[in-house]
């Protein structure tokens, strides 16, 4: 429950980085079946502005959506985009052009290379002046190829930052904001569980997990979850940051986690692949090489499509699959027409959010087992 | 009336250039109050191809729209794109890679630069291909700068097409189909009017008037009406190709024109400039130069904007100034968001459709004379 309203879980929660679902509009958002979604607070900081969005009214006016929405710290993108952009990955013996200190992280705009600071204080004043419901605190987010002594003294800095973060919410609460403490620790079983505990101990109104998408592999997923879980609280919400391929979201589901964000399913879509039911063979996972049995996605933009008049899930009730054949979206993606993208972005989420709605039916009547295996054989 | 319902005239046709008003869904072109719209042959018979939109149905189920269509013949974008890409514009003594013969228009695709031959047969068959309610016979479009003895030659080619054209219409007739003529003649009177009388004597549903947008000054447009509209029939639809900013809108209306085309309020909306009843100062008219009294448009992008809470025009009453601000505007357009250029066009397109149910009461109620006041002063 949220100022702005109840989440049905376990819930997909799409990202809209700069206050909008890349191509749809806050009606089509919400007629996915979306009930909350995702901002970033790095980009909105850049452009508009925090202070620009507060003055307007903040981001739900702003973005004219009445629903919940999460906001992050910012702490992903600053080490992502900065290291990505204007130096190497950062670690314990590599120069980065993004400092982190125990202050905070120092970091050049992905946009201009203009310097920034965020600090944990920094971050949540950024995030109030946003007004999400859920917003999180500064964390440093390590990529899963460092050595252990710099994950852990990361991972002290950011249990560190999430104390600071509660003594500043608390002395600024706004009983509109709810903030959620998370889980780091990178590929280590020992940090992990310890961050765990360390998290649950605080008072936050909900527990992120944060780090597995950073390059690691489904399997590695499972471990993080199979450490962590047992030692979350069950009586405060588990959102898990960055994950949810189709077979992701039946191990996440099942692992316990309430909510999870996450751009593929709208990025997969502006890239022309489509997500159907039917069955199209093997394919290479995105994040981790690893062979999935079966997939679900057509690629629209193969030639086989071209006179294809079936929509793009013939089982999809969802209005781009009522009014447009595969050959038509074919055509658009081929032609670069904007339409194309917010069609099959539409589609995407729309499918996403219906197989939340089976997956929430199925455990409610005790069927999700045998819907697990109608989806990913096992 | 056409085989897909009737048209409330005057009436003003967006341009869905490859099977899309670009960046709207079908529902939304009609929620615009878009009654028919315009799609190039051109550009689909080069992709996907009018013989695939026939097997798939023919062009009002590729792009879902179950309104009338207007299709070209493909002549002006043959004419205008293959010159500018390929060559010099044609001429009588420029040598070009458009090249015209008595019996067709060879040119090169403006995308991969393969050649292909159109005859007027051969755009007929294309657009009986594609399946639009009302067709055009293929002319030649000649530029306001060609010398009087090559557009009095290349007038009595597009007659002599004209004649071929009901010809073979007749001979393959489909009674969903209706052919207009095309008045021709540049900017020269007696060629106009010869035109005039010669296409009004023939047997076509309708007639089209032809390039007076390439080039020419808002005075010649007028000048051009006030020479043949006298001349063509009461009991034929007239149409007038490629023109329809605010100002002329309301000449085309006064000088008795039923329906017309322009791509301008969408190109427009995707670059940021937003319709609106304010006043905003002078300004440059696009085609010609010329210093308009007044214009009604906001270029959103500007930094006035950036905190801006109102609407793109605060007496619209279209989804996009019921929901957003100029400020969210401008942030997707500066990020180049996708969502921008669809908002922006689905709003200019209403407010145009919006001014359009005006136009058609005040005739109505005879208060014409009077809103055209309100609008352009004069």
């Amino acid at each position: 429950m949220t100022a702005h309203g109840a989440v049905h879980t376990p819930a997909f929660i799409p990202v809209g980085t700069k206050a909008t679902v890349k191509s749809l509009t806050s009606d089509e958002v919400q007629a996915s079946g979306t009930g909350m979604f995702f901002v970033n607070t790095y980009h909105l900081y850049l452009e508009p502005g925090d202070e620009v969005v507060k003055r307007l009214g903040g981001l739900h006016r702003f973005m004219h959506w009445d629903g919940p929405i999460i906001t992050d710290s910012g702490g992903f993108q600053v080490f992502s985009l900065g290291s990505k952009k204007f130096g190497k990955i950062h670690g314990d013996d590599v120069e980065s052009l993004v400092k982190v200190t125990d202050d905070g992280v120092e970091f050049k705009s992905y946009s201009d290379g203009s310097a920034h600071f965020f600090s944990p204080e920094k971050s949540l004043t950024i995030q109030q002046n946003l007004g999400a419901d859920i917003i999180l605190p500064l964390d440093e987010c390590t990529p899963n190829h460092v050595r252990k002594k710099y994950a852990k003294q990361s991972l002290n800095r950011t249990h560190e930052w999430a104390k600071r973060s509660l003594e500043f919410f608390n002395t600024r609460k706004n009983k509109n904001q709810a903030l959620y403490g998370i889980v780091q620790g990178s590929v280590f079983e020992d940090l992990r569980k310890n961050s765990a505990r360390l998290i649950s101990s605080l008072p936050f109104s909900g527990i992120a997990i944060g780090g597995v998408s950073v390059g690691e592999t489904k399997k590695e997923v499972r471990h993080v979850l199979d450490w962590i879980v047992p030692i979350l609280p069950e009586n405060k919400p588990r959102h898990l940051l960055g994950v949810g391929e189709i077979d992701d979201i039946f191990t996440l589901v099942e692992k316990g986690i309430d909510t999870f964000d996450c751009v593929l399913p709208t990025r997969m879509g502006r890239m022309g692949k489509l997500l159907t039911k039917q069955k199209w063979g093997k394919r290479t996972s995105y994040d981790s090489g690893q062979k999935l049995q079966r997939h679900y996605e057509i690629d629209v933009l193969k030639t086989e499509f071209k006179e294809d008049k079936l929509p793009p899930d013939p089982t999809c009730p969802c209005f781009v699959c009522r009014q447009y054949s595969r050959a038509y979206l074919r055509h658009l993606f081929k032609a670069r027409e904007l339409l194309a993208y917010r069609l099959a972005t539409f589609h995407n989420l729309y499918f996403i959010q219906n197989l939340m709605h089976d997956i929430r039916r199925s455990i409610e009547d005790g069927s999700f087992a045998q819907l697990k295996k109608t989806w990913i054989g096992v």
